[in-house]
């Protein structure tokens, strides 16, 4: 499918849930939660594009990157590109409803396995929310990683072992949705957790564990110590909490803290294939994507999520033309400049 | 009461003179003092919402801070949280007169205590404003401070003594009113102290003594010197001088050098309870608000002010919540970074 | 005259040529040479009005800077403020044309010296400008000063004789008009000039001279090299050339390379008594004011120029205040704050 | 032919593809790629003429740089400026198709010569664009360079000897243009080219070869090994990667590397002589101009080429004058201010 007209089709079907802008820059949608926007003023959203928009590629064409490759290796997984579809929820409530919950769950998981990569699940207030994500994942045959939202240890490992017979590749913890408080009011009670919870939940499976949510290098240490697989860094697309700092700003000391220790991701405002190369370069291992997916599945469905996946690969490919990186391993900090302290 | 309609409510009743702007930034109100304005151009308000917006918490949720407590010791009291109502006057000039001065003054002193907490009430160039103000810390059994404006000596021990009548818990001179040149054509000259003049005042009084508007490690230590028991780091609101710096990029400057020494009070477009942990974080032992407050009065009346403090307290939870802070006292440097020098 | 007469008749009067906007900052007029903005992209004289925006007065009032005093000596005159009216012409061509030439000057240089200061009057392509400017200082009895663009020598030189005629307090040349192009197609050829030619000027009178213009540490020391009494830190209003720095961020550095040896006045986007302060406080003894006395020209004569000029004084008493400086010598670079590199 | 003038008609005759705006700064044509503008958001040319505006000229006018001589030479020419008209295709497809390709290739070569420089003609995905540029060198005896896109190897090397039967001053390959993902799907495939590839290259003809796209000082370095005789710094007016620095950012580090040892070209938001001055100042030997070459062949044909190629140069004058510089040899970089770390 051709993004133009997957762009446009959303733009119709979320009737100005989301603008679609030329520059998704939290402007529009600021403060819209539920929606699609940052919370409050919508700071948090607007720094991580502005300051991964900041971010440069060092334009160099005398190399011998003629024909880059893309392709990772995670979780004993080959995907196609460094970027996994993030774990969002909330169809009616926060995109305007055009597609019911598991339409929407099914059209990510299996738009981002028909790209050769995979997609994040999500938990939310509505519990049927997290088993539409894992009806989706169980549909692939395993092909997808389960997100829970940071609740009662007991809750979390509930969800691990449904996650396990739906065969997934792995599971996390968006330890960072500790702040909805909304959850409560739903009788769905989330906290942030101690290292001594966090132990127990990794124990109590086979599956890889990954935590989501870290914007420092004290928890991402942390996360090496009580033996998580990965980590995933992130201000929760800025939804959680107006003050906090880019995930591009505290990328570069955290990788350099941890990097080969735990896989690195990083979420926030990935819109192009260059905010991948960006991501990559500054010490990620991997990046997830959340706006453009949905544009995707909303815009064409799961054939619109791999339309859509295929052009950031694409972008990706020719920020690695220009950069003269041969492959994902070859993507490194000399490749970028910041444009901001670090 | 529901914030929202609170906001509602106040926006109707303010016509126009507020605009409840979703970012209350200085801008719609630029110049507009008699108003809600900065003076002049009103760049030292915004510059003061500017700055503290730029202050970002560092988000942490792998701790065991999930209930933190919010309330604080200050002049003997427990107060629900660090937050003082800030001495505000002039319904009728400034806020558009949907309440009388003496209502206005007991629906900010009466709900700040519904809140647990208490309220300044300030002086003016209309001396009867000082009079309602007393009036309605009087009813409230003396739950409240009285500032007073930089007036010669003996009008301002002259108003301590009627202060002390009120049985207020402490009172105050907002030093800072010095530029204050209305006050002269009202008859009511105003003007800077000497350290002689401050010490006699201090001296006047068993009560203890505030000073407002220190905006300089030297005064910081001056006030100390002379005996003061509390300082507040303040530009008067951006209302006095059209080129000051903002408060939070003075407070840790001033915070360093005399922390423990006096009570260290920061006012400057607290809007919200992560505004309020920004202060605490930055130096502060309690902060100041003025906005919300009035907004609450004039929406709710005490009810309004006592809701809208207590929204902001679940906010500094929140903020508690995803930084690891158990108590006030566990809010430290660390848990923010800084956007500009310091 | 109250000074939102004034500027509401001068904005009558200048029929947009100049908006009187509630901030003075070069975006509304920018492009308009002839006319009243700066020249290309009006970016010289935005940046000068952003910089000196952007500098911060330190508030302080605990001291004894209750009744400051602003006067100031400058070439053996007592001036009720360290401010001097800038050179100004074209008042058809470039204000709309309300007054005369002769009028302009006349209101201008009275007014001046009826608020206990003087005026500098200025040379143009029409020669007959600068006649006019003398004559107004010849009916002030010499109160004022003659500005001469830096034409051939001896055309200089023979200005300066006419100013020595009309008992001229010091005469001066403003090089940067060496960029005035528009000059030589009126047959009026401007250039730089040379050390050689500058001490001829200088040798060839009694009175003071005055290099305007300055804006590097190279030409300050050259200045004093060759005698000139004074400079000028001044990029000519932004009006010459559209890359310049500010004023107010060479000030500093020349200063701390000549000041006491020669006279420092400073020039550019003089709008307030806080303006004054700044450079006071930055290292002038006295700066020049453009826009405020051309409004008080048209929209009130010399009264108006004398009611705007007290005005700003008031204002830099009110600074004077708040700062706690008892006089002009007192300000020093403690009481500011630069928010940019210098 | 008057600038208004020429302006005013091309104004008109492109019809909304460029807006001759006041200031050229790349936000109305963001994105416009075909088209006037940079590519996605723009930001990659709205960022070179940000940071080519924030270079400031160190006003002077006490010296003898009365009248600066502007020629210089380059490839055994004498150029009157240090000026050349940049390689622009698609008079259609990005200009609004108002000259035929043929008329537009010679109103900038014929016009360039008229103001006694010259004109490089460039390659496309069309490859009838660079026999049309090579046949308006062709007809001025070969007063012009002809710049190739990175193609397979013997074809760039057939279209070197097409440019030397043409009998053209030099040849140059754009090698940035290998992210020109378009010209694949035309059959005309383009990428990287490797160190031996370029050897090659240059050892095919005895022309001197130019290497254009060069960000970084390593392939600056690259450039002077395998012996090419100029690079040209530039990010091919962010029309091919939306992320990377201005060419006046990278400047100087690379002339600091290589100046003398091969000659620097430097193209980006040349607008004015004060450009073409801050370029020189900055390292480079000659700049590139497109943008206003392109509104002199439209407005005017080869009589506007010539035209706005001299005005250009007079207002490189006027900055010579306004900062002391004799001649070209002269400018250096004391005489400009970054406000950016350089």
């Amino acid at each position: 499918m051709d993004i133009k007209e997957i762009r446009s089709l959303a733009k119709d079907r979320m009737k100005g849930v989301c603008n679609l802008c030329s520059e998704c820059n939290g402007i529009y949608c600021s403060g819209q939660v539920p929606g699609m926007g940052g919370t409050g003023s919508g700071r948090a959203m607007k720094r991580s594009y502005e300051k991964i928009s900041q971010v440069k590629l060092n334009l160099k064409t005398i190399h011998e990157a003629k024909k880059p490759e893309t392709n990772i290796m995670i979780f004993n997984q080959n995907l196609s590109l460094p970027l996994i579809s993030a774990p969002v929820t909330g169809s009616e409530i926060n995109m305007g409803g055009y597609l019911s919950e598991a339409d929407y769950c099914k059209a990510v998981v299996s738009g981002s396995k028909m790209a050769d990569t995979f997609a994040m699940i999500g938990d939310s207030g509505n519990p049927q929310f997290y088993i539409d994500g894992l009806n989706a994942i169980t549909e692939e045959n395993g092909c997808g990683i389960a997100i829970i939202k940071p609740r009662e240890n007991n809750k979390i490992i509930e969800n691990i072992k449904k996650a396990e017979i739906a065969n997934a590749l792995a599971v996390g913890v968006d330890i960072d949705g500790a702040g909805l408080v909304t959850m409560a009011l739903l009788g769905q009670p989330v906290g942030p957790k101690s290292k001594a919870e966090l132990k127990e939940i990794i124990s109590s499976t086979n599956l890889p564990v990954i935590l989501k949510g870290i914007m420092t290098v004290e928890e991402a240490l942390l996360a090496v110590e009580i033996g998580a697989k990965a980590i995933v860094v992130s201000n929760h697309g800025g939804r959680i909490l107006d003050d906090t700092l880019a995930p591009i700003e505290v990328l570069p000391e955290i990788a350099k803290a941890v990097k080969g220790k735990i896989t690195i991701m990083a979420d926030g405002s990935v819109r192009s294939g260059r905010d991948i190369f960006k991501y990559i370069a500054a010490g990620a291992d991997i990046v997830l994507c959340a706006r453009p997916i949905i544009w995707g599945a909303i815009g064409g469905g799961s054939e619109g999520v791999a339309s859509y996946i295929n052009h950031l690969k694409n972008e990706l490919i020719q920020a690695m033309i220009l950069t003269g990186a041969n492959n994902i391993g070859e993507i490194n900090s000399d490749m970028i400049s910041y444009n901001f302290d670090i």
